[in-house]
């Protein structure tokens, strides 16, 4: 049985925001090949993550890059620098994170247009939204646009055949709190996520500390959205 | 001793061309941090030569990163593709050719603008020549133009000061006679740079085949800018 669907790549991280994405594509009726990046991280389980969240979700594929940015430095999620924790909402999302990997999500969605290119997709989804691009530059809409004029010319595709690739951010004006809501109603299992920077030791697994940026803004999500985060945490 | 000079990028592979437009950085006054990739290719003493090349040269700083474009696919570089050989000058450089990397020099520009914002450099040089952007999508200038325009909204630099940053691509009308030449003229030790995509075990080391499609190109560089080759070949 042949998949007549158009293909997209979808880049999934583990965490919420790419698992909502990487929904958004299935249910707009694209065969989903999930793409996720080993790049020297301190939380790989986030790669566990990302391969349960794409079986899930039905992706056709998934495709796992190994890239080590240790050599490029400049990250708390990469080098060696502490994860801040316990900071106010009001100083998250304030200026520059010290866990911005630079150029990151360029470099993510170059790898992903290679991979579009051999798969003959041309859309491929990418979870930023308003919370990301409060902080990163690199997740802004002109950022998006830019990158797509750059695939255009960038590739066999584009170039002799005048085709475009498209870059979808479905979540870029949501909020936390919208991605809960939107996820839920696309029947996204939120258990099957990894949001934490720092998690910690808890038996045989690890549990979510609740308090490293990612997983407050998480729990604020869950909470304006009146729900409730199906992932353990030591305190929140 | 404080180094005053401005700082930049240098994509080093190992091979010929990059190797003279390090040499035009470092002419130009650039203190160059040369940029390798360890791609999962099968010419891996290309970053043995990338490491000479940079010392030889003066590079302040050689980073290798680590990327895996097995999991992309669709290259005789990084699949298990055979490397064609013995091809006519007419046929090399017409259409894509099977060496061809999906966006990989996307993919490397990507990383050396991660590399140049965390180094504070605000120029990248990149040996891609006329030879090149003749067969391969991603090294045209409209390319390189529209990786400017995306570098410019993709980087804090960028984004916060207003701050541009330039690809250079110093080699981008030359042909490889000239590049010979070129590098002539700036005391490139040709004999430090590898070239062959398919290097043949000769006692302890290897040489250079002379019948794939880049030691054609390269040989016949050498044969119209009236120089001989330094690298020893089985064949030519």
């Amino acid at each position: 049985m042949s998949d007549s669907r158009p293909r997209a790549v979808c880049l999934v991280s583990g965490g919420m925001d790419s698992a909502v994405a990487l929904a958004e594509a299935s249910a707009k009726g694209f065969a989903c090949i999930a793409l996720s990046f080993d790049y020297g991280q301190r939380h790989r389980r986030e790669l566990a993550a990302a391969e349960r969240v794409a079986r899930a979700l039905g992706a056709i594929d998934h495709k796992v890059v190994v890239i080590d940015l240790r050599a490029v430095g400049g990250s708390s999620l990469t080098a060696d620098i502490a994860v801040p924790k316990d900071r106010s909402h009001a100083a998250i999302g304030v200026g520059v994170p010290a866990t911005y990997v630079p150029a990151r999500n360029t470099i993510f969605l170059s790898i992903a247009l290679g991979l579009a290119e051999v798969a003959g997709a041309q859309d491929v989804f990418i979870g930023v939204n308003a919370l990301d691009y409060s902080g990163y530059p690199d997740c802004r809409p002109e950022f998006l646009r830019a990158f797509e004029a750059l695939a255009r010319v960038a590739t066999v595709a584009g170039a002799e055949r005048h085709e475009g690739f498209r870059i979808h951010a479905p979540l870029l004006e949501m909020s936390k709190a919208d991605i809960v809501r939107r996820g839920r109603a696309l029947d996204v299992d939120f258990a099957l996520t990894h949001t934490c920077y720092d998690p910690v030791t808890r038996g045989a697994g690890t549990v979510a500390c609740g308090r490293c940026d990612a997983c407050q803004l998480r729990l604020k999500g869950f909470a304006e959205a009146g729900e409730r985060d199906p992932v353990p945490y030591v305190v929140h």
